[in-house]
């Protein structure tokens, strides 16, 4: 097969890149100068470089000297009581813009979905369960997951395998909230929504 | 004007119906047998004949002899100690629907615009003071008004209108649960919204 | 069943009207004054006596005296010798907007579903025929159904059931041109209308 | 900046992706194993070694042997008195698909903004000329930029540069047909297409 035809093939794989933008992305770079496609290549590479993932929280940082943990692992003002758990990196991001938590996190790497045999694979499960088993600090886990099917039945799963630890060490779980989102009108909220909105009320 | 063209002036006062929409309709009617219409013309008159607002919660219902309560307020079975708000009648029957809430409901009829200056006009606060005042075995008051703007306004203006209800008869005052609606994606979330998921964590 | 039952169905038959719009309405109605109602009623009944179908091309008017034609079909001014066919009103009214055509409509009334059997109840027909017979001076029948699969279907019957006329009175039959609508990009056009763009380029 | 900072830049670069979408891209790339990211940049790196532009239609073409045209201009089946001008490759593409033209192409490689001061930079119409000028056999130009302001501002330019060549050679200059396109229905059509579709009817 052709380059192009290789590199379609690649950008389709990239998410939310279906074959007709992946075709747009090779005649853009068709259309770009030489120094763009240099740029690219060498960006690339040095992103494998520059990158490591952090020992602790398991997100991507740029490697600076002989560092093994994220900044913000190594942050002594970040509250090590608390260990929230999402599943991908953005999902860090996305809590950490808020500025409203201040403990630290663990990148779960995935999902699991809900008919999966083998869940260790899909999740950072044992190494979840080694740095909690190491860090006595822990106190309180928070499991934030999506509130999609699948989001719950990997939050579910986590619960059971961390349910020993709870007992042992009494670990608190806990969850994100439920209820009403910014902007929800009760004419269009599905059942569980306002079930939980009523549950849940403060 | 001709009756088409005040028909449709009258069609676009509906809830969501432009200007194309209004014009439809009425090519709508035009194109039904006698029959449709003069059944639409009946059932409209029927509809203001046969419809009360309930003298308890203020929504409408079929009335049935000189039955001044809807079905729902007549149920002795229902928990009068507590007492939901919600904006418009369509919210009560989506609550309803969940199967989830036995007390009481009222209907405010609206919501107070951000700078309105005579929020009275806008629901019925009157009414509703009135209602508290005697009925003695209300315990709560539970405040479910939209998670919007708008919606949070209404519900922290009638909050202080019943403040002195509050102090006084220990009246317990409640909102419905923020944080995750169901279906939510973390990535997606505004800021409000996970910061009252990580408050309300459970 | 209660009017507010009944007046939910009637609504639901209205064109692009769901259960819950047609709830909405219904909650509408009855959150109006009396008077609002009292209006609807009246112009519901005036739009049956004072509007008439045209009887030479079956679009409805608003009847002033003893007039049996619409003001179009009356205007000298138009063209005779051009009939130009659309399957409902709304489609006369968005041609004749545009200020392009100067000839005279004829309602079809509806489309030709692909396996309907029985085309003629579908579709003024006979009604066509039979003022295309009467009426010498047409000299061009122009289809202008829509360009989906039961507006071309429908119009390939008409044209069937014109042949006979077609030979017999050297009548011209033609269609509206398909190429490149307005906003059209060629890099989003399906197969249909680049071949036609290519086809009928000018 | 990091590498992963850059690589966000670049990645904003290519077509409909915002900063959202090009971070997701980096992430992504750091949750691939390496062979991944070592095979995107090989293809990125064969891409420009081993794709041409072609030296007639200007579109992009893989290099084999020390060929200069496209295997398109060089298959001499294909119509030469014809050459139909598009903004860019992917139109090419989406037209050559239909199987409906059998002529030669000529890639512009963009368009003109309405108030473009140098239209001669935007597209290759000195390449255009030069081209037309040495092909003696070309009889008919099609202009086939998009049915956009931009495309028909685009289409009108180069009609005016083509003017002495049409006089002195005889050349027809031609435009796709512009009329209904497929699925399109008249209620929701514009004033251009229908009056588009009423000239150009068949």
């Amino acid at each position: 097969m052709s380059a192009r035809g290789k590199l379609t093939e690649l950008f389709r794989k990239f998410p939310g890149i279906g074959p007709r933008q992946a075709d747009r992305f090779v005649l853009f770079l068709l259309s770009q100068r030489k120094s763009f496609l240099d740029e690219l290549i060498r960006e690339i590479g040095n992103l494998e470089e520059e990158t490591a993932t952090c020992e602790s929280c398991f997100q991507f940082f740029t490697r600076q000297g002989g560092m093994k943990v994220c900044s913000l692992c190594a942050n002594p003002a970040r509250d090590a009581s608390k260990l929230l758990l999402i599943s991908r990196e953005v999902d860090l991001q996305n809590i950490e813009r808020t500025g409203a938590y201040g403990g630290l996190y663990f990148v779960l790497g995935g999902t699991v979905p809900i008919l999966e045999k083998n869940p260790e694979e899909r999740i950072r499960i044992r190494e979840l369960l080694h740095i909690i088993e190491n860090r006595k600090e822990v106190a309180e886990i928070i499991l934030a997951t999506n509130a999609t099917a699948e989001g719950e039945h990997t939050a579910e799963y986590i619960e059971n395998q961390l349910k020993p630890l709870e007992e042992k060490r009494k670990v608190k779980i806990s969850h994100l909230g439920r209820g009403l989102s910014t902007g929800t009108e009760l004419e269009y909220s599905d059942k569980d929504t306002i079930v939980n909105a009523l549950k849940n009320r403060v």
